[in-house]
């Protein structure tokens, strides 16, 4: 059963009373946003872990990170490293996006060590397998891509990005209307592909009913995909991307229909003045599901530092009302990221989420600011350390240089403009 | 003769149109601006400098990188590297803020060595004598002010921040209107100190036309500082930062009726969604004269990465109609910035300003976007490099993890959508 069916249930009862206390949101409130899909809980039925989360209104934003192999680099133990200092830095779920080396066992063992929810693109596996068995992405067929779809779900995937937005028409819409960057979508770029070549429409769009089913069995959240996301500056809220986010809409009815969960992913590459006009429509299109936004980069020549232009896209998102924001690593653009790009990322989306959640009103993340605050008007720097976002980064700078004052630090030493006011003010009363 | 003053000497013709050229601007709109004060060019008389930037309406958001010793860290050598690094990168402004050495010596190496305009905090140098003839702040008098200011002029600084907004009535609202963080302004809680202890108005508002006849003597550009500025979150946009704000507003009349460049300085810490009234709100007190912000800084909790969080506020700030980001590094509120801090604090700022000049519609930065995507549709990773905002780092990480494809990235190799699309879209030729 899947959680939207059991509601009454006292498994699901007990998940939703958790969130709804950790997340200081109203208990009623909280299921009867999940019964309108305003909120997700992705969470497989065959997935068990510690961190499970909400995602949508009223809750604070979340973020993902993407793991995963590329053909030149495969490395189950990088992989599993990548999962830990994600989470340590507070991912609230994971995308195994490997394309690389045994998908299966990979992504088994990450479902297997992650303690928060885990995401696939599934298209990903299927067209590595029809390239192995059939020599070609052309050759995919229906049933390999149910086949895929059922061994992902039954190992425990808890959601799925779907690209069933790319149809025949909005090709023929990304041809007239010329963009710059064509189709930046790994995955969108494997459909357009096969629907070029076969001249079909796009396989997820038209067996949406099969891939719901499987969907539905295993309580997978649908994340409908945009393959037609923007890829530079000058292609953002095009003619294209639109009509897909129209498509997306109309599908993400038919998930409400049959109790799956949905949410919906958007763009990409966008001048900051787009981006609360993007999150409305898609609000106003897709029937106020959860927005799960990738980025977005508001310039196109920080590569090496686009968890920084992600940051700042996604802030702005998060603020307008995206509610789950995938990090970006200073490596996008570039190669796959190491180690310390997933800290980055994760860090840098982290600090998007929270500037966003101040002006959600979210009342955990004002807290934490506020004990901060406090602490930091008293000059107390451990208790400073216990709402800081890297503890250790924050030891280490601490520590640089002489510190001839132990209330201060190295930037005004004596001159602390915060111990001379409590100086005065003490003095004062 | 200050450039108000010689707006038809051959030499200011000369520096106003390379401007307007750099900066696609027509020359009489720029002289129209700079007219109005809705456009500053500081530049001291006694300061021979290369790249010469204006700053305001119409033109691209320039950046500033503070430097300075403190008495944790003093060395001159330090000091001239910061600066070569932060110019290297991209800052169009440096200031001194050196609180310890010789002060002197510092600020003129620095002044002699800098290829971009030099600020300075004399409010800083004017404490530290007062301490060190004197024995405290409280015995600072006019004549040390005066004389503090006519150095520092005579030796070529290009602008002053002067907080002269902080008045007994400001101070008044400060101890009714109870903050978080009070004062966190360095020279702010000096001069807070000193009208404490005097029970006496600010000097410099007192002796502001004193201030004033200086500037005007070596065309020092006045930048009026927010002495009040938020230190935290739950402060911004309160009365006192409200009511500092209005008497720089005063205060900027006389500037212009002296023909004495001025520009406004800005908050401090403020959540996302305030930013926006903020700009407006200075744009309307103080007669559309540039605004120069420091952050924003949307959230208290990220100190170690305070530079992320900066470029979110100063983005929105700059979009918003903010002229002139100073830029935060990875060290704020923990130590004095070192080589790589200055460096990543000046990348971040420089990213916050190009993607409010997106918005802004500066012709320069879109074209470098438009070249940068260009070649990113190519897969031309030489002519990328040249666009982009850090080439050094793009090339370390372009070359990570074995390229089994030159035209790709590891991140998805040979599964790189741009060279599929590419592929077909040249096939259906």
């Amino acid at each position: 059963m899947t959680i939207l069916e059991s509601l009454d249930n006292i498994e699901t009862i007990k998940i939703i009373k958790k969130i709804s206390k950790e997340e200081f949101i109203n208990f009623e409130e909280l299921i009867n946003n999940l019964k309108n899909n305003y909120v997700v809980i992705p969470k497989n039925v065959n997935h068990k872990f510690k961190k499970i989360k909400a995602i949508g209104k009223g809750l604070s934003t979340k973020i993902n990170a993407n793991l995963g192999t590329s053909k030149d680099r495969v490395d189950l133990k990088f992989e599993l490293k990548k999962l830990k200092i994600a989470v340590k830095y507070g991912a609230d779920s994971v995308m195994d996006l490997s394309t690389a080396g045994d998908i299966d066992l990979i992504r088994r063992k990450i479902i297997e060590h992650s303690p928060v929810m885990v995401g696939t693109v599934p298209i990903y596996q299927i067209a590595i397998e029809s390239v192995k068995k059939f020599g070609a992405i052309k050759f995919i067929d229906k049933s390999l891509i149910l086949e895929i779809l059922e061994k992902q779900a039954a190992d425990g995937v808890d959601f799925f990005t779907i690209h069933c937005g790319i149809t025949l028409k909005a090709l023929d819409i990304l041809k007239k209307d010329k963009r710059l960057l064509n189709i930046v979508s790994r995955g969108g770029s494997f459909i357009a592909e096969w629907m070029i070549y076969n001249n079909k429409e796009n396989p997820f769009y038209e067996y949406f009913d099969d891939v719901l089913k499987i969907a539905k069995k295993y309580d997978v959240t649908l994340s409908l995909g945009d393959g037609l996301r923007p890829g530079c500056i000058f292609d953002s809220t095009d003619k294209s991307q639109i009509a897909e986010l129209i498509t997306l809409g109309e599908l993400t009815e038919k998930c409400k229909k049959e109790k799956v969960q949905v949410m919906i992913e958007g763009p990409g590459h966008m001048p900051m003045n787009e981006i609360e006009a993007n999150v409305l429509l898609q609000k106003k299109l897709c029937a106020n599901v959860p927005f799960y936004v990738l980025g977005p980069l508001v310039i196109d020549t920080a590569a090496g530092y686009d968890h920084i232009v992600s940051a700042i896209g996604g802030a702005i998102a998060a603020a307008a009302g995206a509610d789950f924001l995938c990090y970006v690593t200073p490596a996008e653009h570039l190669k796959l990221p190491d180690i310390n790009d997933v800290k980055e990322g994760v860090i840098a989306a982290k600090i998007a989420a929270e500037a966003a959640d101040i002006v959600k009103n979210n009342k955990k993340i004002i807290n934490k600011n506020y004990a901060l605050d406090k602490a930091r008007r008293m000059l107390d720097w451990n208790t400073q350390k216990k709402y800081i976002i890297d503890p250790y980064k924050f030891s280490k700078f601490r520590k640089k240089y002489n510190l001839s004052d132990n209330e201060t630090c190295s930037m005004c030493a004596d001159l602390c403009a915060i111990k001379k006011l409590n100086q005065f003010l003490n003095e004062e009363k």
